[in-house]
């Protein structure tokens, strides 16, 4: 009977250290087992109305920054190369600009090559609804000519704390120079 | 005896089988279960002064982008919508100007809104002293109107290597359109 | 017999809820343990045109926002403090200018101190070949005098799907104030 508790016993100490040991390991090794499914996925549509010299009221973006050869009413030529423009665009669920919004868009682009239509984007998604409060930061190349771009969130805060993720974005629509429409499709890899 | 220790067997051989599974489970749901403690905190005064025309000699920022009916010398009309700032500021352990800078502040803010005051941010610390050394990144949407506000901490170098977290801004205090003093509670959750 | 397995059974029950606790508290510390060991690691150099007024066709960066006291031909005095520079520089694997691109570097920097050459950093390293799909973005501050210079890996897509990291950025060349190269070692230490 001593015998067999003392075998069990000792059992049980080498159990507890395999078990310790595969735990430290599957720990250290997370991420490389961590699929890439969304913890949160939400879509939204926003709207830039760029000022152009006529539209004032309507506008929602303005040109603040143009190179030498460009100027801060018309998008240059080139692709608009070298423009920066500023924008606080509203949020809506749907891909009606008349819809009621549900937050802001804000930051910037600066369209960034000569050949191409592409721009770099900084910006926020502003929430203050009883949905919604915090905000989502965005960073990245936006390849305009491309069906569908990602962009990187870099960080959130209110129900967004600490997010982490990649946006998809689609230009929707557009009219002209002035209006364009961007679906943007959330997808947060990690929430807090 | 042979029995009871076959079932012995059979039962840790179970009970390895039902660890494993717990303690992959634990390791993959970790953040859902992270407290949101800060693994740091610190807070920092830092100081702006904008360039106006007059004080070249003080200024610490300088408006190097503004909307076609502004200029640079002069913060524009409509809640500064599209003026983009430039700024090296020195940070200060307390809320005085004069006291010795601890770092300096290095980045953009461009006011984007036109019904109130809201900017984007996108700046650095930058240490180089006894007490830190190497640089923390932010960005995110700044309402300067509501009395605190969340921006990201987006990365981190030297000192505060990969660091992540949210930043609390308040407007500690300001004269008139010259200068402002931004109190930073920095909360980082991620420390490596 | 029936003693002895009921002892067994508190013993496994014991156990279990030990082990529990243990990989609870190891899965939650896992972070102060990880290695400073980069997941991926990668060397490039690219390569900067700034327009002076008589390179337009090979410029591959354009000045586009300055002080009140510069211009956007010519980079301003005061070590170009508030100069706005967008590029779209391409990416080689050796230190040529003329080597087959394997990327561009698209996004802009803001000279950002009057006393030294410092700046502010915002883009993307942008990879579309067999080699690489997707993009990094970077943001930071670049103190330009010091021969080596660490910014954020804020966030990644495609091939470098959610990356963070250090970048650490060296002026490899430069001309004059036309041309300029940066080598750059990207660490990453989160691989998805």
């Amino acid at each position: 009977m001593r015998n067999l508790e003392m075998e069990a016993a000792k059992r049980l100490l080498l159990l507890l250290f395999l078990v310790s040991l595969l735990s430290i390991s599957t720990a250290t090794t997370t991420r490389k087992f961590r699929a890439r499914k969304p913890c949160k996925r939400m879509v939204f549509y926003f709207h830039d109305i760029i000022y152009n010299g006529k539209n004032a009221k309507n506008a929602t973006a303005a040109i603040v920054g143009a190179p030498a050869w460009g100027n801060r009413t018309i998008l240059s030529g080139q692709n608009h190369f070298g423009d920066l423009v500023v924008f606080d665009d509203p949020i809506t669920l749907d891909n009606n600009l008349h819809s009621t919004p549900v937050g802001r868009a804000q930051g910037f682009y600066i369209y960034d090559k000569k050949g191409i239509f592409t721009a770099w984007l900084g910006f926020s998604f502003v929430f203050n609804s009883t949905e919604h409060k915090g905000s989502i930061n965005f960073a990245g190349a936006d390849p305009l000519m491309n069906k569908t771009r990602d962009i990187s969130v870099i960080g959130g805060t209110g129900d967004f704390f600490m997010a982490r993720g990649v946006a998809t974005l689609m230009t929707d629509a557009f009219e002209g120079e002035v209006y364009f429409r961007l679906r943007t499709d959330i997808k947060l890899y990690e929430c807090w």
